[in-house]
């Protein structure tokens, strides 16, 4: 399985930033050296971008095997502490830097993630945040989503007051992310907002697999947007079973999303 | 010459971050290998803190003969386009991430950069105004610092209007780095407020090189801070000569300052 | 836990090489920023050489909560396909890479293997013939060694004749590695002969842990081995249970000798 | 300009390795965002695979601008100590790797070297060496080449015997590399040989370009080269200056070299 790693400037957010890639491209062939200018019979490939939490930054955690087995590459960028929204900042658009600039720059640079039909996201915590938000804002490019154990707190960061924030982080930080705490929930960094939009636009949905573990600190937030999508007749899977707010949990969805989305 | 690449969790930003380092510790050695357990004489090493531009990242741009002639090890951080100040937002304190933490940080893990003797910084265009920054943010830390082209724009920042902003970035985005930036003139973030409190304070104040390409779109922005540094009575190397904001003018300075900075 | 990559050049092998570390010292600290100057209480870390299979390079495979747990960092050397010894040709001194040049590398630059007491090596297949051989190589540097799975094929080496090999490589190649075949077992590629003259010599003997799955194809060459240093009346650890040869049965085994190596 | 780094599983060397990319497609574009699942017009692009010499690996020396301006990739691998020939122990096939799978992988890949007309090598010393034994290894493969301060040894090495080597290696050494010495004139290991085979079975010859610095340790073997392609009647570029066996040297005919190949 190839493993890449790949510094570009992106025009998004004007500056270098560093991704990473899984490509399962490299399997032992029968008969190598292939004839000279011969070619190699290839399956088209699907594609899954892959959005960090807080703290974290590109690095692979689904399960080493399925890449293989479900022939898929992943994409793996960095987006800081960004919550992947499109801050007013200039170069905070982070939103913009997945679902439009990063796609665009995989497909032209490796031909992969051709169309809506093959290019997922996945994501946890703030990146399953990042992973609903994401499909939403750009329902023409990403086909299916994963959202597990998902930072869903747009709700509690629209209370905020300055010189509050909670106890992860300060006003200033959310307002930088999700701008103006008492404009969020009519803005665009509320999915809520962007789903009323498709349909209100009679738009494609992209297809949704949601997950949290019953003692998630996060499995509230998890069921009041699980509940939303119901009320909007959106269709959906969401499951729920014992875990905390941990890499089991996600290994475990990783596992089980996986075969649901790139399986037959 | 060994290049390092280091990933870890950085207390202060609340995530992963990567940072670059070079240190020429593997020059051939007459007699390999040694002595099982024996020991190889070291002299001890300086330490240079590298800080890039605005849309940079870790990447060293200092002539590749230099740290081995003048015996220093080289720390590239990533700063994203944060002006290297601390801003309000949770995880965005750049200042104190270079100036404490991975100074701290390298001193664990290296032995390097152990007394403000031999720990200096240096920086090109955003990175030269973040090299004076955090010498005077952190004086007892840096004995030297090094300002190429800098970008000293704290007198503009202060007439920004929301709105506004300049041709580089909007207003929210320096609101972003600076603070409110009705307040910059007062604040820490200003470097001139930073100078007076060390003077102030009769603190120790770190050697100061500075250079601009009289080409350069910044040049009268460091001719001011040079009279400020004049006016202040701070002992200070400050030079001019044709050239405009490009590599060819870093790397001719870089040349130029290290052996004033490193030598004998 | 911090990831590092480091590239550097060895006098060893006379040319660059990149070999990887995990050093589970940045976590999280109360009170960050510390006060300026002032000191970081640590406790000394130990240090684990990781050398990987054929087909292989350098990449971690200990389960990841075992160095935070334990307090142990991780080196990862890349040895091409070399079995880890020292063979005739110019620059192919893995044996002595590993045991001498990298092992004062690693003391040089970040202050960890400084003694016989904090130096352990583990391998796999290869990675597991080469923890032993180094480690009887070179009993003065490493204190403990963990040998999974290990290809311990020098009595099968012994019998190939020109045109041969096996079913992994060619004749060519084991010579490369091993010397002339017809030779090994008088040789220092044969570990048997480095536990012989350590004993001869009333020499340290590293403590010593072996594991092997009873379906592995290797099973017998263990058995073998085991036998040897009983009849050397060399003491060691010597484990057997249900498994193949893959990462399954090697990350098992690392989650179980690395307690018994680094606990108390 | 992207700079990728890629770690992949070689069939031909049979185990992991990692190679360098530089690929100049990350320039900025006016009007980003792009309309959505829009199209972004590109020129085709060629592919510069660039060879190091002894004591090297995957490092860009081509200077910096030269990408850009002439709108190709480049692709860096890692050859070790090799010569970057076919060796007879298993793995070692470096022509095979560089000529047949690396450039077939890169073509599947990134769409990239797809014709002889835009696939072309590069290297200095014992990659100069390389860049003309593997094009004319592989002559439907690259279309030009060129070798900087070749290591032309194939005659030195042809007179080895056992026990002896020069200053730079062992008999060992050179024997993995090139096979039985004193059969080498006759092999494919030398590049006479091949360009004989291409001669006699009136195939394509790559465009040559070859230069040498006249104070170079090498200048004889490489004005014996020059010499026996014009006896074979081989249109070649061929340059000679004031010059040393460094980088000052290579980064200057990589410059005159480049728009030569590259330049309509």
């Amino acid at each position: 399985m190839a493993e890449l790693s790949i510094n570009f400037y992106s025009n998004t957010l004007h500056r270098n930033t560093t991704f990473k890639m899984v490509i399962p491209n490299d399997k032992r062939l029968d008969g190598f050296p292939p004839v000279e200018n011969g070619t190699i019979e290839e399956k088209p490939m699907k594609t899954l971008f892959l959005l960090h939490g807080y703290t974290g930054d590109a690095g692979n955690w689904v399960p080493f095997w399925l890449p293989e087995q479900y022939n898929f590459a992943i994409v793996i960028p960095s987006g800081e502490n960004s919550f992947w929204l499109d801050a007013e900042a200039t170069g905070h658009q982070y939103a913009t830097y997945i679902g439009a600039e990063l796609v665009d720059y995989v497909r032209r640079t490796f031909g992969l993630a051709k169309s809506r039909e093959d290019t997922y996201l996945m994501g946890f915590s703030m990146g399953g945040f990042g992973a609903l938000h994401t499909a939403f804002q750009f329902p023409e490019t990403f086909g299916k989503t994963a959202a597990l154990s998902s930072a869903l707190i747009h709700h509690e960061v629209a209370t905020m007051q300055p010189g509050g924030g909670n106890n992860i982080a300060n006003y200033e930080y959310y307002r930088g992310c999700f701008g103006d705490p008492s404009k969020v929930l009519e803005s665009d960094a509320n999915p809520e907002t962007l789903v009323k939009k498709i349909i209100a636009g009679k738009g494609k949905m992209p297809e949704i697999f949601m997950a949290c573990g019953t003692e998630d600190f996060l499995i509230e937030n998890n069921r009041e947007f699980h509940r939303f999508l119901e009320e909007q007749k959106v269709k959906h899977v969401y499951m729920e079973s014992k875990g905390i707010h941990d890499m089991n949990f996600w290994q475990e969805y990783a596992a089980k999303f996986v075969p649901m989305m790139f399986g037959e």
